[in-house]
Formats: structure tokens, sequence, C-alpha cells
């Protein structure tokens, strides 16, 4: 029997907060749908899209004091590889002896994060592609503020959460592909609990 | 893939409201699960098993103006067929007259529901035994006063409810037999997200 499963649609709905359960999953109604939030998957996305938002707009930011990094043999030949695209995502190095380089300037989200410098860099060298090591470095620098499991969100926050939500692009899923949330529709509740339900599948028809 | 499911275990839990969903289903923790509770079903429960406690502690009471009624035909066979069953619940009749009678005393319950008096004497002659039939008024008394989907409960007052379900013999099921309740674990809810839900796993373990 379905329960609230993972959807993938084209909108997101404004959701209103009504409860939290095991301080980690925010229970939220929209019209006729119960949704079940993961707040740190939701919260992760939110960060992630800011993230990516703030890399578009804001110019990459030349570090007073070039920091120095040893890089591997596999690092180095992924740089060279990659460099441009390193550039182009506002991160410029330079050679600074053999296996080692300066960095010199950084995306300016980052320089909030000077102890995140090194592992940032290494992190666009490491994987297949530099698309997918960005993604994969983007959706770690958005994993580590991003509200865990455990921590109670008094009800203005986690309402602010599921509006962040709501106005990010994909909200469906985490920076990692996860489902940030599940939904179960009343009718399909009224069913479970052998209701006849009629208040439910007048509303559903009645969007359809 | 299962979902939050009816449920019959001998014991029921101390539920803490986490919030409502649609002015019906409570939404409720106990420890790792998460409850959806149908207010009406668990009210009517909550209700059945108060008038059956007064009809079996409260003494019948003599009506001071005992009503007439008229009975069909098929009513007045099953009258005879359960006069002393009657008679036992409290309720007391006697001829007056072709296909009437007179209605001496009822259960005390009753007295508070001057208008239901003759509706549910003849409730207790339909059905197929005396039992089925009780049940049924019972049930349909307990029904009436219940409180009704979109009639949006204040958390203390749904405390008390989901306080007064887990007090009941028969929790899990309301008087017509449908389910007051529906459960999903953490594990489950982690499943479906795609978590490791580690947490929930050693919690689950645990306990068993």
């Amino acid at each position: 029997m379905a329960g609230p499963a993972p959807v993938q649609r084209a909108s997101f709905p404004r959701l209103r907060f009504v409860g939290a359960f095991r301080e980690l999953y925010l229970l939220a109604e929209a019209d006729d749908e119960l949704y079940v939030v993961d707040q740190h998957a939701a919260h992760e996305r939110v960060l992630y899209e800011e993230l990516s938002r703030r890399y578009r707009e804001e110019p990459p930011v030349e570090l007073e004091h070039p920091e120095l990094l040893n890089l591997s043999l596999g690092e180095e030949l992924a740089y060279q590889e990659r460099a441009e695209q390193l550039e182009a995502a506002g991160l410029v190095l330079e050679p600074f002896g053999p296996g080692r380089y300066r960095i010199r300037s950084v995306p300016a989200f980052l320089t909030a994060h000077p102890a995140l410098v090194a592992e940032v860099v290494k992190g666009t060298l490491a994987g297949h592609s530099f698309a997918e090591a960005w993604r994969t470095v983007l959706a770690r620098l958005a994993c580590l503020p991003a509200i865990k499991a455990g921590h109670p969100m008094a009800e203005a926050p986690a309402q602010a959460l599921l509006d962040a939500l709501a106005r990010c692009e994909m909200p469906w899923t985490c920076p990692h592909g996860r489902p940030t949330a599940l939904v179960m529709s009343e009718l399909e509740l009224a069913r479970r609990f052998g209701r006849r339900g009629v208040r439910a599948v007048e509303r559903v028809n009645g969007k359809r």
C-alpha cells in the first residue's frame, strides 16, 4: 500500500508547518496533502542554491595572503586539464615550485571559510569531471552548516525553512539527490482509515 | 511500500501531540513512531467506552413520566425474544394496548438524552441479536457528540483526547471497527528518504 512517497513535480507548494517528528522531520500541510520534510536535506538544498547563486553573481576575490598548496601527481594532472574551468569558477592558482601552487583568488563565498579553501581546491581536482567535482564541493559546503537531525526547530524557523525550500529551483531533492519531502494525500489517509473520505474525494476531483 | 498502517497491539502508548492535519488527523509521536490519529474515530472510541462503563456501573432510572411507544410487528416479536436482555440492560417496557408499550425505566446515561429514548429502544429491537443491536445503539450514541472532521482542535484538548484514547480498553479501533490510528516508524521514514537512518536502526534494535 503506497504511503508518503518521494515525488518530483514541476511546482512545490507553499507549505504550512504543523509540527515536528523526532527533531528531524517537519510535518506540513498544503491543500489536501500532508508533507513530511527532512529538515537537514531541505536546509542543504536551500544552502546549496544560495551558494550557487552567490557563485554566479559575485566576482571572485583575490586573496591578500595567497595560500600555498601541495598537489599530488594526480591532482596536478587534473589541474592541468581543468585550469580554465577552475579559473572560470574564480579559483586561480599559480605554480610555486614542484608540486606546489599558490592560491591567488577564490569564489567570494569561500572568503567566509578560509580554513576550507585548500580542501575546496583539492575537491575541484577530484572526480571524473570539473562539473561533478564542483557540485560535490558545493554540496559539501552546504551540508556542513545545515541543520542536523536532533536539532529541535521552533515554529518560526521551521516555517522559514519551508518557505525557503519552496523558493528553490530544485526543491524536491537535496544536493546529493535524496528526497527532501514525502507526500501523502488526505484521500490516501481516508482510504487507510476506512473513511468514505468524501471530503477528500471532492477536493481531489475538484482539482482535476 | 508500506506506509503508516493500521495496527493492533496489546498496548497503546502515551502519545505526544505534535500537530494536526486537515482539522481531522492528529499527528503524534511515541518513541520512534509517528502516529496519525483520526480525531473523530478516537473520540467515538473514548465516548463508547465511557457509555459502556456507565451502563455497567450505574443503576437504571425509572422515568417519572413513562414514555409511550408504538412497535411494529417485527419489533414486538423481537421484544418478546429479548425482553429479559432489555430489562438486564435497564430498559423496562410494559404493554399498553395493541402494539403500544410504556417505557418504565432506562439506563442512567440515557436520561441525558430524553429525545433519543424511543430511538434507542427501537434500536435494541433491530439486528440479529440483542448484543449486536446494543453495540450499534452505543456506537450511535457515541458518534453523535464525537468531534467531527473540520473541527479544529487546540493543543490541550487534542493531547487530552490522545491521553483518553490511550486509557481505552480497545484504543486501536472505533466502535464501528475502523482504525483510530495509523503508525509509521522513523526507520520506515529514513528508508523512504534514502537516509542511512542509523539513529532509528539503533533505537529499534535497542528495543528488541
